[in-house]
């Protein structure tokens, strides 16, 4: 029952490790052939998402193929409106798409809160067969989106430069939005703790829209109910990611979370003055420098190990692979972090 | 000859002021019945920008209509590309659009510096008209976009959400893009002389997509050119709006220009730390906020005017105005910042 390959958990825990471990966010996904092979045998994004046996697949493939220290689950953070009754579709190079969107109080009556085994069962059962598949080598991470950056998508109703119109909610329905955002909240919970409850070793927290907030509205509308989140999950380590929220780092290392993911807009030593030394810091490759030659992957890589130093860090990229990001680089880096000697 | 209201002037200056000056980006535009009167008559937004007398028509209309204490020349960032030799095409409901990008060292052989008065001819007849039109009741403000801007157009070929190409060239080809950079650099500061000579009174440069850069890519790749810009400009006040360089702020206040803007997602006393007290400071309200009430607009204005301060400001918008704000909103914000008493 004991993972071989704990590393992530350790220093995640704050514990000395005897090297830094890695993982990359999206690395279950189009950058690998094998993903795209098993890809082109179902309709579409979701109905890979909504097969547990094909999303266990893709799921351990990186582990296999690049050598990462823990596993993410195949999924995707809009499953949760679409377990509270506000289902999407994926378009091809155009991003998620909601048929209804949540704008006015009337429209919460068609949501409820998430029943994770009878709405979203789909991710638990292939979190027990990835569990089976990696049979114990590594770590399994489950995922959500934070609040702030679901109802956003619920009342934009699709991606968005500037997603103005889920703005335009905090600022003349701040009421509407806090029910919003706690309905989401309760759900994500309930959530998070079957994936626990599945497998899960370890959860993170995606607020990949927090960056278009002003600072007093992310304080509003944002960390309180990521608090909420931090708070329930007890039984594992968490990990936030809250992208572009470098004015929020500080309230953010109050929370009662193990880690802090890091954007590569964010300065290490910087980040790590305003978060506080208690935390484990995850990131902050810039994803575009994956394009570079292998030796400036190498360089750059190390300088990045330096800037954390030897504990408190899983190292990553500051967001998600680019899809047309070539798997011999990523090994290059997967390969630098496990060869590094701090 | 002398300017009735010069007060935006001399508070890029540090002069103290009988009030904030006030004006918006995208303040000439889609916000306006009177301006999409106008846009009706012509093909398209490219036809305006190089239509002179429609140009400085839609340039003046917000200082009539909005009271605005600066008017800024209708144009875009966008027409250096075209006077080096890069032409494009401003799509519907797409943004701009390159037939052909510049991506390699050969590329720039079908690129020369710009000569403003042979290339950029429409820009300089347009301030000239706009300054008759504006008949001194006013400063106009001219602008340009900032190198790494306009690098990461004509590189990415469009707009787009990561401008992973753009990226991928400063990783990947670093002497092409310091050499692309470099012949931008001398068209930008041309160009922006040359308004100065038609009538421009301050001078803007826009680095639209600062925020997209890792703090080390944004201290190679952009500050060195535009601190080219600010030693060269020294006829007129100069405001840098960085979006998103929040990284960037404290080695933007050691530029010898006399404004930095700031976004909504910039803290304002944080912002002056880091800029120090040489520099006036230009924002920043969201554009979200006029989505708002009347009271909330007025209550969030006057919160932001308190937080600046009673000197070196100029009020703003963190970001330009989105199309579908309503003007009676904008003269809210207008006139909140005319009447406050510091």
């Amino acid at each position: 029952m004991n993972l071989q390959n704990d590393l992530i958990l350790r220093a995640a825990r704050g514990e000395k490790t005897e090297r830094t471990p890695v993982w990359l966010m999206r690395q279950a996904g189009r950058i690998l052939p094998e993903y795209r092979a098993v890809r082109a045998n179902v309709r579409d994004f979701i109905e890979l998402v909504e097969t547990p046996e094909l999303a266990a697949e893709v799921t351990i493939q990186p582990v296999d193929i690049l050598g990462v220290d823990a596993a993410i689950i195949f999924s995707d953070i809009l499953v949760i409106p679409q377990a509270m009754g506000c289902p999407y579709k994926m378009l091809e190079n155009k991003g998620p798409w909601f048929e209804n969107t949540i704008r006015t109080p009337d429209d919460l009556q068609k949501l409820h809160i998430a029943d994770p085994e009878k709405d979203l069962g789909f991710v638990l059962e292939a979190i027990k067969i990835t569990k089976k598949g990696l049979n114990n080598r590594v770590p399994l991470i489950g995922f959500a989106g934070a609040p702030w950056t679901i109802l956003a998508y619920m009342t934009e109703g699709s991606g968005s430069k500037t997603f103005s119109v889920a703005r335009k909610v905090l600022y003349t329905q701040p009421e509407f939005a806090h029910q919003l955002l706690q309905m989401i909240t309760d759900s994500t919970i309930a959530y998070l703790k079957a994936q626990v409850k599945a497998g899960a070793d370890m959860l993170q927290l995606f607020d990949s829209w927090a960056g278009i907030l002003s600072p007093a509205q992310y304080a509003t509308f944002s960390t309180p109910y990521i608090k909420q989140i931090c708070d329930a999950i007890t039984e594992v380590p968490l990990t936030v990611f809250a992208k572009g929220a470098f004015f929020a780092l500080e309230d953010l290392g109050k929370l009662s979370c193990n880690t802090i993911g890091l954007d590569w807009n964010m300065d290490i030593a910087h980040s790590r003055k305003l978060i506080g030394n208690n935390k484990t810091l995850q990131g902050n490759l810039d994803p575009c420098l994956l394009y570079a030659d292998h030796s400036t992957i190498k360089k750059e890589t190390e300088k990045m190990l330096q800037a954390f130093g030897s504990s408190h860090h899983i190292a990553n990229l500051g967001h998600g692979l680019y899809p047309d990001t070539n798997p011999e680089s990523v090994k290059v880096f997967v390969q630098t972090v496990k060869q590094f000697n701090h």
